[in-house]
């Protein structure tokens, strides 16, 4: 079996400089760092997992971060559901979780490095995707493992990134309602710089171009009064949409609920979808059309994942596209033509 | 001071046999084990938890308890809001947390014990409050730190409950009703065993009965047919009530369901509140009357309540009781009096 003190004689530096490649030191140049794991890949060296946590202290726990810890984020039914299944995968291998509390980026960001120099985590998930995200900058300048469940936003990024194809999944359900006989669909979408709403917004107007139609995307923010001027906008346009598809769950309560208090019933004055499925969208008046992301396998992969690359850094880091699935309720119907 | 030693000798068993029966070990006889715990209950010997935590290494973790895992429990906005208040609580004290994934009573029992064997916890929250729950015995046998966020079952009990007054709670909330007018008010109650679905089921009773009304209350199971028949039994009761109060928010959210579908609009036809605040009852259709319960305060208190107590295993245990308000919504209104 191959030792520290092996790897160490070959790459000509000293057994406590492989130790400090190994948990990931700040301490360590670039150079060394390189040089030292290629030469661990050249021998096959593997750290053994056990001996390595006696001495580096290892917390066995994973930090969880969110992109705020609003009640609207924590109140919706994927982060639940990611958490949930995050938090099985870490407890099925002896690992428990922190989660962030941060309520914005530059509190977010002392947070995490707060959490990685106490030594409370041994590495993160992150919940979101953005540009240029301090956060990922952060880590990945001292090497600090961590899992992105969200968009790769960069085809050169070296990092694991699960999530699904959100431009396919709004591309077909896009499609499912123009195959209803729908000529005028709306998207409403919660404005932000989060990589999964641009991604939805981008499938939904290319299944509309592709079909002749005009794409019209409105936005706002979830839970304002923006949304009960966009429905009232959306009342008077002509010719009058038939269905609105929102960029999420959280928007999509916010829709119905205005789409009630302004009178428009549904399916039959407006008819509506949305992406996630969850209790809420079952129990929606009525129950709501959904695209199923699948956030349990979301979860499950993102833990797997970063536990696989705590034990084994030297592992690839594979990416993993979810694939989605469209769940018909009775939100919506084949469209009878209307005289406008 | 009594030791292990001590209870060892007048139950004629080994030293090591006690220790096995404190740490709940499979391989001890079901004979040996109540043998050994009569001769400690006789003795008044109590595992002192410092120095077992010195020898156990502890593991900064603390388990939280659902009921059960499924998607109902843990899309429920409280829970959510709990879990974040208490990961909050953690991370501030540097604890991380591990969730609970079992799906009935037998499966938590042995993920609970797991647990305590594995050295994985220092202490449990428990989300739920049940009588002769085989969970809360297992934890005093074996004298292992753990608080209960809901009722204190029994006034002789000696644990650290945190809770609101749900009695109290109801009962206000019945109250209000009252005063808009309503003499004709419902109760829709989850059909189970936890105390918290009791407790406001007599609040509401009490509430009725003082006011000269008679108390209707119909059980059912959230998200099936039985909360559909529910409401058409109530369109045919004569006179007609006008108002359901719900057990929780996701009750309420089946019921809203429901009445849209059979068509009974809110707050004309008939009118709606629940407990629990949250972001599905502000975005209902319409926004929902509700009783603030605090979940957040319930977490926090939970928390900060138990890492206290494993901090200072010879505190007093006290129980706290978090107040409750009502938020009024357009769900409910003065009730104009209606020939029926």
């Amino acid at each position: 079996m191959i030792t520290i003190k092996d790897v160490a004689k070959r790459a000509d530096v000293a057994p406590s400089t492989v130790s400090r490649v190994i948990s990931n030191h700040p301490a360590i140049s670039e150079k060394t760092r390189d040089k030292v794991r290629r030469v661990m890949d050249e021998m096959g060296y593997m750290p053994n997992v056990s001996a390595r946590r006696l001495v580096t202290k290892q917390s066995n726990t994973i930090g969880l971060l969110l992109k705020t810890a609003s009640k609207e984020m924590t109140q919706n039914p994927f982060f639940t559901d990611v958490l949930m299944s995050i938090s099985k995968v870490c407890k099925d291998n002896h690992y428990s979780t922190v989660v962030s509390t941060s309520m914005n980026e530059q509190e977010l960001l002392s947070e995490v490095s707060e959490l990685v120099n106490s030594n409370a985590v041994d590495g993160f998930i992150l919940l979101y995707s953005k540009s240029n995200d301090p956060v990922v900058s952060y880590l990945q300048s001292i090497n600090f493992p961590f899992v992105i469940l969200g968009k790769k936003l960069s085809p050169l990024s070296n990092e694991i990134y699960i999530d699904n194809d959100n431009v396919m999944a709004a591309y077909q359900l896009t499609d499912y309602m123009i195959n209803l006989g729908h000529k005028n669909i709306v998207f409403i979408a919660e404005n932000s710089t989060y990589a999964v709403n641009e991604d939805r917004v981008l499938g939904y107007s290319r299944a509309c171009q592709q079909a002749g139609l005009m794409p019209e995307v409105f936005e706002g923010a979830a839970g304002t009064e923006e949304v009960s001027g966009i429905i009232a906008e959306i009342k008077t346009m002509l010719p009058r949409p038939t269905a609105i598809i929102t960029s999420d769950s959280m928007m999509n309560l916010n829709v119905l609920s205005e789409l009630y208090q302004q009178q428009l019933r549904i399916p039959d004055d407006i008819q509506t979808a949305t992406f996630n499925d969850s209790y809420f969208n079952e129990s929606a008046c009525p129950p709501q059309t959904v695209v199923n992301i699948y956030p349990e396998s979301l979860g499950a992969e993102a833990g797997s994942s970063l536990i696989e690359y705590l034990n084994h850094p030297e592992m690839i880091k594979r990416s993993i596209i979810i694939p989605t699935s469209i769940i018909e309720r009775s939100s919506t119907k084949p469209l009878k033509e209307r005289v406008l």
